[in-house]
């Protein structure tokens, strides 16, 4: 079990999530980091008291630094402030929770420093999986999913090998315009888009939950996570969202993990891995939550999951250029500047026109997410 | 993996299915024993070329030794062939799938022996529960379980410590008078009895899942093999019988094993454990299988499962009793000599003149199962 922590975007809804659970199983914050939200940072650092606070945000660092001069410690601005708490020294396990490519460095930094990484930020893998993968083996470190479907899948693998997977079975809630013709899908609103049916999360990633590019980002995911072939992810609509993924073995043997829809239990399996503890969680009820039903995903009306299993296959640059790409036409959504159906649009766009670039570097994953990001940009503004 | 087996029980539903997972996987078949049914005996003798068949009826053992003089092939009469099966020297694993008590003398001799044993004889542990568990962990032998249920529990707590457990969720599929009161239960048929909707099983255990005592000698089993206390013991009613067991854990985290509803997946578990092989058993495809249900089950309904609880709280002597007089309550329902709704009446009368024995012997046991049988009979012949 996981005895200090940092936390990468310690004021957003994982972040939070995860200070509830440090609080309950008194795990030390050692090391916590948002880009602006300094009131929350300040609230954070005060209850519990980590030695270094980051800030984005190189002016807004000053300010904290001012609010917080009567507690010892330390607050330093820029991804310096955030590569300085990836790699505290008392830190176990960093906790990825920052939203965006913007999680990338500072998760290369905690791995290069041998943290165990509790990963929350899809971005990471997604567009560096390769690397990350690699790097993460060379340092000999372990990367726990914090995602609900890759905890569940996870979970699903203890004390199986991953070469008797037939394959894995991600589970999708299918959002709140699940059922919709692409016709249908024409004028649907943003506040529409925003009320996910079972979970409560940022707006980013509910955006992505109603297309279904989350879906398609944690196919990513999977892949790099648990290494394995394409044709060996399966995504399948669970509208109840009760059963988070699952995996089905060689010998047919499917083997799924269930509960009631909380982040905070899978970011709590992540920290106490391989034990697990207790918790004043509300805990499933089978008897109460009805049917349970599974479906097909709709790719026609919900291109956004096709884009992914396809940037997928082509590698390399693709995934980094579908995500920059998606994150920035889900903000301009998300403005009102553009249409929900034209999220799927202007991601395949910018794929087509991306030349990708073979075995990456790092450098390259950021320099092709910002050429993606003023590509979609010119089209639209 | 099992390299080489011996077989209790091999003519019956378990036995055949158990031959099957074998020629499959090419697992040698040391031994082969059954009651009466010589002719299945000869054809298995034959394809399979044991060293040893066991004929638990001493004419009948002749009559074998006599029609196979042409193999190299010893075939032996009476417990001692039982006996012998169960502790060949060449044998890793003992398949004990014979049915009723008789299972658990020939057991035992295999645990002695150092054989892991692959359990279907529910009445070993239901009876002798607490005996058989500590021999095998004096001989240090693995007891791995066959049905589907424990198996899926068992398969359900890889890669997790028991400690962590807040409770176990035995599935039932409520049988084939499912939501019928007891007034409505009055007058079924055995012929409907035996119309079990999701398995095909031997006689006696279709009426024992239509009365429920079927799931209450499985709690009484779960209760020894997983070494857990009964209030963390579940039953829940899941008429598809999709999901084949669960394990609730303390962080609110449930893992459930699902599959088809084919014998030969936990059969084959057992022998290839901790390893999973492929099989050409047909898939479980979510899509296909409608919604997935629970319900409570119906105590009032099915008394044969509240009994059963009781039977469990009270424990020493008193499970053997009960699991003995279901045993003549439900040969008596299938001569027609008795009703549906008389069965747990039966059981329940016998277990209310039983006195228990503590700390009960092997001995001890097998006399109460007599006790329990000659009362029962005497109450309606």
């Amino acid at each position: 079990m996981t005895k200090s922590i940092s936390i990468l975007g310690s004021t957003g809804s994982i972040g939070v999530q995860t200070l509830d659970v440090a609080r309950n199983l008194g795990i030390r914050v050692a090391g916590i980091a948002a880009n602006t939200s300094i009131d929350k940072l300040e609230s954070q650092a005060r209850e519990f008291l980590p030695e270094v606070v980051a800030v984005g945000n190189e002016e807004m660092a000053k300010v904290l630094a001012e609010r917080l001069n009567d507690l010892d410690v330390e607050v330093i601005g820029g991804i310096e402030g955030f590569k300085r708490v990836a790699s505290l020294e008392s830190v176990d396990t960093v906790v990825t929770s920052i939203v965006g490519i913007a999680g990338l460095i500072p998760t290369m930094e905690a791995i290069k420093n041998k943290k165990n990484i509790a990963l929350a930020n899809k971005e990471t893998l997604v567009t560096a999986g390769e690397i990350v993968m690699s790097e993460a083996l060379k340092a000999g470190i372990e990367i726990l999913p914090v995602d609900s479907e890759h905890s569940a899948i996870f979970q699903s693998l203890m004390g199986n090998n991953i070469k008797d997977v037939s394959r894995i079975i991600l589970t999708a809630s299918g959002g709140p315009f699940r059922g919709k013709s692409s016709k249908e899908l024409e004028n649907v609103t943003l506040a529409e888009a925003l009320k996910h049916p079972n979970w409560n999360m940022g707006s980013k990633i509910t955006i992505d939950s109603a297309t279904l590019m989350n879906k398609g980002l944690e196919v990513i995911e999977a892949k790099w996570l648990f290494g394995l072939d394409l044709d060996k992810i399966k995504v399948i609509v669970h509208p109840q969202s009760i059963i988070h993924s699952m995996v089905e073995y060689v010998d047919g043997s499917v083997i799924a993990q269930l509960g009631s829809p909380d982040m905070r239990l899978p970011i709590q399996f992540a920290l106490t891995y391989p034990e697990r503890k207790h918790n004043n969680f509300s805990k499933l009820d089978l008897l109460k939550c009805g049917s349970l039903t599974f479906e097909e995903p709709d790719m026609k009306s919900f291109p956004c999951l096709r884009l992914a299993f396809e940037a997928l296959r082509i590698g390399s640059t693709m995934p980094a250029v579908m995500n920059a790409a998606n994150e920035e036409a889900v903000g301009l959504f998300l403005k009102e500047k553009i249409k929900f159906v034209d999220i799927p649009k202007a991601i395949e766009k910018v794929m087509s026109k991306h030349v990708v670039i073979n075995n990456p570097t790092i450098e390259d994953i950021l320099e092709v997410d910002l050429w993606a990001r003023q590509i979609i940009n010119k089209m639209y503004i």
